[in-house]
């Protein structure tokens, strides 16, 4: 027999109190007063305000030191001296993909992230091994947690001797997305790197997901390359440029035409909204139909000393980031971390009807735009129709 | 007799674990293995983290809607109408300034804010009423958190008739500090608007700080005109600009001469780093001896729904705004809400070191770093040398 949870007196997005009945993994029932099926575990919400299960569109769960003693961390100032830096640091800071990844995604998760995309290292030190810690994890958490893994040559691929071939058995041994980055500024070769890139795609018939921290007309460059990419294999609707900081650096008109160009490209963007960087303006994204969804980034490692493993924080940044102080605004972030993720990366099954996979997020909050001030702490996070997290904490 | 406090096994600023014997408000020594004198409280740290009391150089207490129920907002897009909108809504949100900004003031001592600068409202509609309001509340809670008020034109001087009188009365009330805005944006006309706050600092020996919003080179202007009237008057050392959004604004060597400029006029940095802004760049202005200090400006009210009564996190804010990462930028942003905000609002006797104020706060965290990017609860706050909060509550 399949398990019941019914949710009762719990407000979906805000809205009138009602009750929910799930059944199996999936939301069956939606209404006022609804019967408890027999032996069906029972929640109640109090009114409370009900999420979906929130959406990491952007992380690296094998970078994470989270959960291991403050580091003093004497962070280079410059993109190549950091990637540097980490590959020195791996081994003194005893760093262990599973564990680390592990320990950040059970965190993830006990905030009330039920779907997540993390980059994995893959480069002439680590090589395939943080891939295969990966999926080791993906397979462990898959009732409840879905992960998606991109394949990142974080080092580059054209200047990495081995690295195209390394992405390509990543691809072969499971992982969801082909990365890459900064293809002018990392690889010094944009047309090979993202030729790399999207034939890896083609091949593998998989998503992209690029890294892009290039500034002004020399990412808004690479965007043009990605766009003539995209259309010319009918990717549309699965690549995603991750930052994008150059969309906020150049002025609005160049902003608006190279937004457009996305839009007909059926590229996404995915943002960790940093208050230091000029970043995609996310009101006029969206008003010209760009699926723009957030991500943390890197939370707690030898890169970035800030950050919390909560999808409410990033959407609260990405608020901040944009200056969104109504209601409305507050809303548009939260799409970040809910509605346009799941678009943008391919989360099938999202939302709160019934259909939709039972992932839920029970707060404390008035409102959407409440809990994304506030952040409260979680109350109940339903995976899969079990509840796995109760007041910010894994369940047994 | 005095009151002693003896704090057992604490590490000042993550130093090494030493004992603290605070006598009176004072601190008296600092040392290992120091006894307690007869009826001396006595409190064990476990090697937690001390910290002097925080400095919030820069709030709106009179503003505040903490601890009302959401309030749904539709937070108009341009300042002059987001102050129409705040004096619509005052009596309709049922605001009363003391109850709402003790509410916020008390929020912001469990959170180890034990100096405090506010900005109070003087208007055509509220006129002095806030003034009185905010001095009952200085007086009632003058053993606990020192709190400097700012006689604040949120509408402008010049154009509103009557204003410059409230302000003169404000100040012969007992306010601490003459304020001022946007001498150009909001009152068109800078030399008037700028003459009159000056003419009541001299009149009343009192200190400056002005809002400044204003944009490029308008808000340059304005900077200059304020220099060349703290030159004139002497009044070095005891002028601030809030904000100052202009610093961030123009290019990097126009950016050098100006902060020169402040440096030499002895005029102090106020900033809440807000992360949709250009903010004068931290380590640039303390790289030429500028005064920077924080303030966590509009909390949850009609012009803001975000922030946190926590000086710590407006620490990790200024830290992100200005991507500060290693342990040493860490301390940089520290310094904001610490000792430069000590020196730029004028808040004397600050520190750690016997004879300063006993104004403590002990948190879980390993360094200074860790704590500004942890923000922990707070474990103990003392001020004036007695036990005010524990665990981020107040005590009884």
């Amino acid at each position: 027999m399949r398990h019941h949870l019914l949710l009762r007196n719990i407000r979906p997005l805000g809205g009138d109190a009602v009750d929910m009945l799930c059944e199996g993994t999936r939301i069956a029932v939606i209404g006022a007063n609804l019967a408890a099926p027999e032996g069906c575990a029972v929640e109640e919400g109090h009114g409370a305000l009900l999420l979906p299960g929130l959406i990491e569109g952007h992380c690296h769960l094998d970078k994470a030191l989270w959960g291991m003693p403050w580091w003093v961390n004497e962070n280079p100032p410059h993109r190549e001296a950091r990637i540097a830096n980490e590959k020195k640091l791996r081994r003194p800071l005893g760093k262990e993909p599973y564990r680390d990844a592990r320990a950040l995604a059970e965190a993830e998760l006990a905030n009330g992230t039920t779907r997540l995309r993390t980059h994995v290292d893959i480069d002439e030190e680590c090589r395939l091994s943080h891939v295969e810690a990966l999926l080791r994890l993906r397979a462990d958490m898959a009732d409840r947690l879905e992960i998606q893994l991109v394949a990142f040559p974080q080092s580059g691929i054209v200047r990495t001797p081995g690295a195209e071939g390394w992405l390509d058995e990543a691809m072969r041994m499971g992982c969801d997305v082909v990365g890459g980055i900064d293809p002018s500024v990392i690889d010094r070769d944009p047309v090979r790197h993202l030729d790399a890139v999207f034939r890896l795609a083609e091949r593998h018939g998989k998503p992209v997901d690029i890294h892009l921290h290039e500034p002004h007309e020399l990412g808004a460059f690479s965007l043009e390359l990605m766009a003539e990419r995209t259309r010319a294999l009918g990717l549309q609707g699965r690549v995603t440029v991750s930052h994008g900081f150059c969309l906020g650096d150049v002025p609005a008109a160049r902003g608006d035409q190279l937004l457009a160009m996305l839009a007909e490209s059926g590229i996404a963007i995915c943002t960790s909204a940093p208050a230091g960087s000029n970043v995609p303006p996310l009101e006029r994204a969206a008003a010209l139909g760009v699926t723009v969804f957030a991500g943390n980034d890197n939370i707690r490692d030898t890169w970035m000393p800030f950050g919390h493993p909560d999808m409410l924080e990033r959407a609260m940044f990405v608020a901040m980031k944009n200056n969104l102080r109504s209601d409305r605004g507050l809303e548009l972030a939260f799409g970040t971390v809910g509605a346009q993720a799941a678009k943008g990366a391919g989360f099938s099954d999202y939302g709160l009807a019934p259909g939709a996979r039972a992932d839920l997020v029970l707060v404390e909050a008035e409102t959407l735009g409440h809990a994304v001030v506030e952040r409260p702490v979680r109350r109940l996070v339903v995976a899969q129709g079990r509840v796995v997290a109760r007041d910010g904490r894994l369940t047994a």
